[in-house]
């Protein structure tokens, strides 16, 4: 068992000791598992008090609905376990007042009998209590009588319901009333993909096979309608919304509130892939589903899995949901759009502009782009096996299918070097899609939009355009000199290329220069441990082999040096 | 692999369906795995935007931090990949205007390529755009460098402090200066108990023995500080702790914020113990903690562990995040109290009074019941054996103790038959842990409460306190004549108590027939299935044996008869 716990037979205090900590507004009860609001007033000041509880392991169930507008207070037994009639006591004392208190109940024998004895007892002491009992799970309608089934994860509506009731400053009977007719109006079922383990047993309370599923089951694991196996999502959420829908006789029109709720493992995605079929099923029967929350709101602690709960709706019901509560766990109103939002795409700011073509500049672009292209497309066998060796071998593919975005661009990509560049970013960033795409077009459109609308730029503009495109790989890819990636070619090149200029020398020897200070660069990555992404995990094993990256830069300066 | 999704390529964009669909204010960009606000202004009028998202199996993160006063707009690559330059710009085009936007990017090189792109190319095209990597894993210090770090759960708070810098109407370089200094004042560091599984690939991305853990990994299960065995809650929270304060320089008097972060399968249950440590340790380094937060923020798919994240605060970082959100994520402004907040139980409105002792009553109530609990006392083995045939054989046991305490009752709780009857609930209830203890407190309780304080109720008046106990019994258990329960003796008993009563018979003669009635009623239930609690289980096995309960009421029943 591998739990984020110390000693099992603290799990409880010391669980109620973290959430009264971190809760604004709740207190503990001195010597019992009991959470209660901090901020209530004097005894004959209160309002009808709200109290429920049950075994633990069903958080944020129930000290999470503790706070203003649901509940005053929250009894913790044992994990799985009932607390005791004079755990139930004693919050019952410390919360309510003379104008009583309703308790919301599990229906499971021990919570019955141990809160329905406290009622008796806080009665008695002239505190009139009321105990109203759930039993929201359908999953065994037609085997187990409508007063025998389980109280489960609906239950927290009726905490909503007779909490609002309550804040609203109603008598007892009349919140209690209200609080058994949601109970009526209720319906709740789930399904686990697998079992808990309750922390003091240290094992699974029950064991399901690899692809096997409990339907139907309660919240500790107890037996459902059916063992069966995984079924897509939809068909598992079909199942659900149909038998509650069937037991609560739903029908075209009627107005329901919907809780999805994780069972305590099942991650926020699967959550929102059952909400979306079980909202779709229920409007494609014409239901109105007014209110609907997705989350972890009674679970069985980290058992996977899902239950849906509906509750029928009229505008009263509606408005104690609605009702403002503080408590922690309490998601708020629930308010979901009446149909699917979607928005289009806008078109660019810049949308692509027929410029005339530049005649002889075009030209001259595109062919010293071609002569780069086809040194780039014979050297994918070269690149594919270098980076094989260290990566995961889609370099060479990825700088031929580059090439060949570049080679399809329009004639009118070519009619200035600097919306040339912009144009080819664009290109490679769509051709490409493993990282080295991304680096280029990134390191192009920097370049391109220094450049501009320049027809001609001077060499020391081309100088910073150079320095502008490796910067921005160094940026955007967090890399640094010697850390084994084409920046280990391409900033020594920078750098020859500025000094040629710097010394007056022309473009195409600006060029060679900077050619071989990458092909000196890239030799030298065979000495550099990689230090970025997936190929720092090779470490030593990388040595002897120069990066692909780095050698590919190498390249296509080359090429261009000599195509110039 | 169990889970509750469909076609496994579908799962993105059927989870950001299921989001959109129950959350207001959100929307779904056409054609994109993009969530964005559905209240945006028109272009010109928005104030900065904000962009986050990554990788989906993250969740809430990011979508759910999607709304007024937080992120403008998610987007959602596959599980645990980036989403495309093409992705990002298209949410940038929809949810950003001239004002600009701000790409709040966890440090991974597939995102921060992809939103730095994106980024590049939103500012040619007018929406000038900031990108702010969050690198607050701590875990690899001193084994990486800073700026390598990984970006994990605590990128929350820097959505927060980023949506709340630009809904005050911030310029985009301000935003971008405000969410960066959060960045670098963050530190977060996780442990794992297990491992989570890709839905593409079918299988955990990696393992863990029986005791593993991994401590200081990230969010996609790669590498931490160390693969150790499980310890105590206590001893891993302050191991993180410890490596988050070292790393931040935290001292004495510095102010902080807490995100105690479940990373997807973790019960609420354990976050609750992980956070009372946290605060404690934090508390005990004399460690401001002004806000804290406990809940699931950014996951990684249904991995069980947790991550701690700590940002330092002064009072502008603090107002940014105490400030308005509504991303149906954001849990609030996570105001904790300074200290564990503590009430004690109140005295029982009813304190037992010192009544002078009734003298003759006192002594004959009393004898009465010494028969019963000496009757009950010498069946101490028949009923265990009984039983244990169909129960936990806990019974004997139980009738035995019960009858210890009320002969240990004080001399004034015998005043009154009335007071009596409830002075004997009280003391089963204090005896018995099992259930028959509330049963029969609850029934003496009640009949007590109807006879109230006379000092010799009329025969009739207790034919009704008879009624009113079993009554009780039925409610408080829900069962039902013939469900093989002590109600089984108890029903006709008082129906025949009753009769015997309305024909005119004595005290002595109505009880006998009650016993006789009892026996009866005790006998039949070796014909009757059990349909309640633990016996339920055993169904035709259990016929043969008569119920133990049913059998311990025809006991003293009898006992009662005979000493009157």
């Amino acid at each position: 068992m591998k739990k984020l716990i110390n000693d099992p037979r603290n799990i409880v205090r010391e669980m109620l000791e973290g959430l009264v900590d971190l809760a604004p507004g709740q207190a503990l009860l001195e010597g019992e598992a009991v959470i209660l609001r901090s901020d209530l007033p004097e005894p004959a000041a209160r309002p009808v008090a709200i109290i429920s509880g049950g075994g633990s392991g069903h958080e944020p169930a129930h000290a999470g609905y503790v706070g203003a507008g649901m509940l005053s207070a929250a009894v913790a037994g044992d994990v799985f376990t009932s607390p005791s009639v004079d755990a139930v006591l004693a919050a019952i004392r410390a919360s309510a007042g003379p104008a009583g208190c309703v308790l919301v109940v599990k229906n499971y024998t021990g919570d019955r009998i141990n809160f329905g004895l406290a009622a008796e007892l806080a009665t008695l002491e002239g505190i009139p209590t009321e105990v109203v009992v759930v039993a929201d799970d359908v999953a065994l309608a037609g085997v187990v009588e409508k007063s025998r089934r389980r109280g489960i994860a609906g239950t927290v509506l009726i905490h909503k319901l007779a909490g609002a009731a309550a804040a609203s400053g109603l008598p007892v009977a009349e919140v209690a009333r209200i609080a058994r007719e949601g109970a009526t109006a209720l319906g709740s079922m789930g399904v686990a993909l697998g079992a808990c383990t309750v922390p003091a047993a240290g094992k699974p309370g029950f064991e399901l096979g690899e692809s096997e599923i409990e339907l139907g089951l309660g919240i500790h694991g107890e037996k459902g309608v059916e063992r069966t196996t995984i079924k897509p999502a939809d068909d598992l959420t079909a199942i659900l919304v149909a038998r509650i829908v069937a037991d609560l006789g739903l029908k075209s029109g009627d107005r329901v509130a919907l809780l999805i709720n994780g069972l305590g493992a099942t991650p926020p995605m699967e959550l929102a892939i059952v909400g979306r079929k079980a909202l779709a099923d229920l409007r494609a029967l014409g239901i109105v589903v007014e209110r609907a929350w997705n989350g972890v709101f009674l679970s069985a602690l980290e058992m996977p899995g899902v239950s849906l709960s509906l509750i029928g709706l009229d505008d009263a019901r509606l408005a104690l949901l609605d009702a403002q509560a503080s408590a922690p766990a309490w998601p708020g109103p629930g308010r979901i759009p009446a149909a699917r939002q979607t928005v289009s795409v806008p078109q660019s700011a810049l949308a692509e502009e027929a410029v005339p073509s530049a005649g002889a500049l075009a030209g001259k672009t595109r062919s010293l782009l071609e002569a780069v292209a086809a040194r780039l497309a014979a050297a994918e066998a070269e690149l594919t096996d270098l980076d094989a060796k260290t990566g995961d071998g889609d370099l060479g593919a990825s700088m031929a299918r580059g090439a060949e975005a570049i080679r399809a661009l329009p004639e009118t990509a070519w009619v200035r070097p600097g919306r040339s560049m912009v144009a080819m970013g664009g290109a490679l960033r769509r051709a490409i899609a493993g990282s080295s795409g991304p680096f280029y077009a990134t390191a192009l459109t920097r370049a391109g939009r220094l450049l501009a609308d320049a027809e001609a730029p001077a060499l020391s503009a081309w100088a910073d355009a150079f320095d502008e495109a490796v910067m921005a790989v160094a940026t955007i890819g967090g890399a640094k000199p010697n850390d084994r990636t084409m920046l280990d070619a391409l900033e020594p090149a920078r750098l020859a290329f500025r000094d040629a200029i710097a010394a007056g020398r022309s473009g195409k020897d600006a060029l060679i220069a900077a050619a071989d200070a990458a092909e000196k660069g890239a030799a030298a990555t065979a000495q550099m441990l990689p230090r970025l992404g997936r190929a720092s995990y090779l470490g030593q094993r990388a040595l002897g082999t120069p990066d692909g990256g780095a050698v590919a830069v190498s390249l296509w300066l080359r090429a261009l040096a000599e195509a110039l």
